[in-house]
């Protein structure tokens, strides 16, 4: 029991550089209270969260709210183009721009080892906040949790994103329609390979980069130009083939895309056959899929070339009646050897804590 | 990669009581899908929910909103009272009903340790459906991640919970003034020394049994009768002693509460002496300290009392003028014996993941 004396600090020393989270860190006395204004207030401050109440206290807003939740358990921590809180960011918001909402607010929840060091922590903490505030978005409302040596893995994050969708805006499986045009934002694999390639040490020619974007921005864009989207999806776990199947169920229908439009990396093709995978699969952070009609293609199209994370967005493929079976749904790639080939969903995965 | 064949099954055998869960359930294909389906959607179904968009779709919302984000990491993960799904709904949606908001919609974010017996999940994921069908609210967007075995601790989930505050609430700590009376809605430390003694197999006499509930009930019932709550906090890590402290920071005041007119059970004050705990800085995951004038005391208990949760609700104190040092918050307690101590922050904390 803490008794007060004048021979007593009031604070603990200021946390320095080589300091390691302990357990008292995460347990409601003056060591969480330093962690949270010395780390995260510092880096994260708004007058939402600043106010360090139980909840945040956030304006009426005008409009159907999106709310999307995700955990972040990547492996390593930082890879090329990107880290484990930058990725906390691009995912969440890109979560809320698939329904076409803009991001307004997310929350940000903790789970640290013990053991971990401070200055890892401080570092993904900044890039958080530099990527919220790059993105528009503050962080309203946190959580820290420690959990014993051995009984996590340095940091987990989870951040629930909360987005405004405008009155206009109707996207959804449900608006899929035989006749809508396929398009990939851009190249596909690069996420999935690059975190791989860092975490098992790989290295193959060419500069494996991860794709990890913010997205609500080119989608914002298309909307303002009333491009008629019918329905989006971003290719995080399971990549485009996953994506693809999983919305064919929703319709249902038949999804028919050509192999030789789908662009994809020399390096990332260069990894994926040196292992074994198909970048159809593998996940990515900063592209998307967007089914239209196909008198929008074009607009759609040229407007996308106008931005850096979907300057090589490609028509690839269409949504067509299902044919013979009718309550199969099938996505089938249209090979460059003029062969089709099903893309089945995959069982397990082929890349575990990608993102 | 798959090859759809008329041998192969298109969807793997349903879960079985005695699987575990694999890397495999995390990764984007069938397996996560299974997963989703047959117990996520299957336990926690709405209409939000079941679209399986990027985001939940949420009707406009007539308030201000109330935001707040909680991870769980509790154990054991059952414990006399409760267990980490209704802990998970009850620490949140009480976080938001301390803004005065009521709650209305809940993410949930697991992180599973390869292993989990799927059994154990299928317990954990009804609980959390069964309290948040109790408590109203409805889980609406949900994430999955799955670490290796041996990188996590069975189970971690994360709710953030939104909910909207009417346009004439205004509560928080900017309200506390000199002449509010403390009350406390009933006896303190049962839920944290529950988990601990089942933690370590501790046998006490007497019955200790978690104090979690839901609070937001009795807080919707006292605005309703237009009690003047200045401030609430609901009394988790740190206890009772650590959110006078924060609060009496915000101030800044001075909070005196008198020893002898705290609840604390006999099991609970038995068992902290026992093992040199104060069960002042013991967490609870049912109780509030509420702020109000003096003059809605009266009304204030008379409804608490009416409520199962607040029972025992109690006034034990005020706050008072900081006294000879204006810029010291203090928080003072009056001993049985007369003599003043002062609560300050702990340092570190008594009892490591308790919620």
């Amino acid at each position: 029991m803490s008794q007060n004396s004048s021979l007593e600090p009031q604070c603990p020393l200021p946390l320095a550089s080589d300091d390691t989270i302990r357990l008292a860190h995460g347990g409601g006395g003056r060591l969480m209270q330093q962690l949270i204004h010395e780390i995260f207030l510092e880096a994260f401050s708004n007058s939402y969260l600043n106010a360090l109440q139980d909840s945040a206290v956030l304006p009426t807003q005008d409009g159907r709210l999106a709310m999307t939740t995700d955990s972040y358990v990547v492996q390593p921590l930082f890879f090329p183009g990107g880290d484990i809180g930058s990725l906390a960011i691009h995912g969440t918001i890109n979560d809320l721009a698939m329904m076409g909402a803009s991001p307004h607010y997310l929350s940000a929840g903790f789970i640290l080892e013990e053991g971990l060091p401070i200055i890892t922590l401080k570092q993904i903490v900044s890039s958080m906040a530099k990527t919220a505030q790059d993105c528009g978005v503050h962080i309203v409302c946190g959580d820290t949790k420690v959990v014993d040596r051995g009984k996590g893995d340095q940091i987990f994050i989870n951040t629930t994103g909360l987005g405004v969708i405008p009155q206009s805006v109707d996207i959804g499986p449900h608006r899929l329609t035989p006749g809508d045009r396929i398009i990939v934002s851009g190249d596909l694999g690069a996420h999935g390979m690059a975190v791989l390639s860092q975490r098992e040490g790989l290295e193959f020619s060419g500069n494996l980069r991860s794709d990890s974007a913010p997205l609500p921005d080119v989608i914002a864009d298309l909307l303002k130009h009333n491009i008629a989207i019918h329905c989006l999806r971003d290719l995080t776990r399971g990549g485009l083939a996953s994506a693809l199947n999983e919305l064919a169920t929703a319709g249902p229908s038949t999804m028919t895309i050509k192999e030789s439009c789908i662009p994809i990396s020399d390096p990332v093709r260069g990894a994926c056959e040196i292992l074994g995978l198909d970048p159809l699969y593998v996940a990515n952070e900063g592209r998307f899929v967007m089914f239209l009609p196909s008198e929008d293609v074009d607009r759609a199209l040229s407007l996308l070339h106008q931005h850096a994370v979907s300057k090589n967005a490609t028509d690839i493929g269409e949504i067509r009646l299902p044919e013979s079976t009718p309550h199969q749904s099938l996505v089938t790639l249209e090979t460059r050897y003029g062969t089709h080939r099903i893309l089945d969903l995959l069982s397990g995965e082929q890349l575990p804590r990608i993102c």
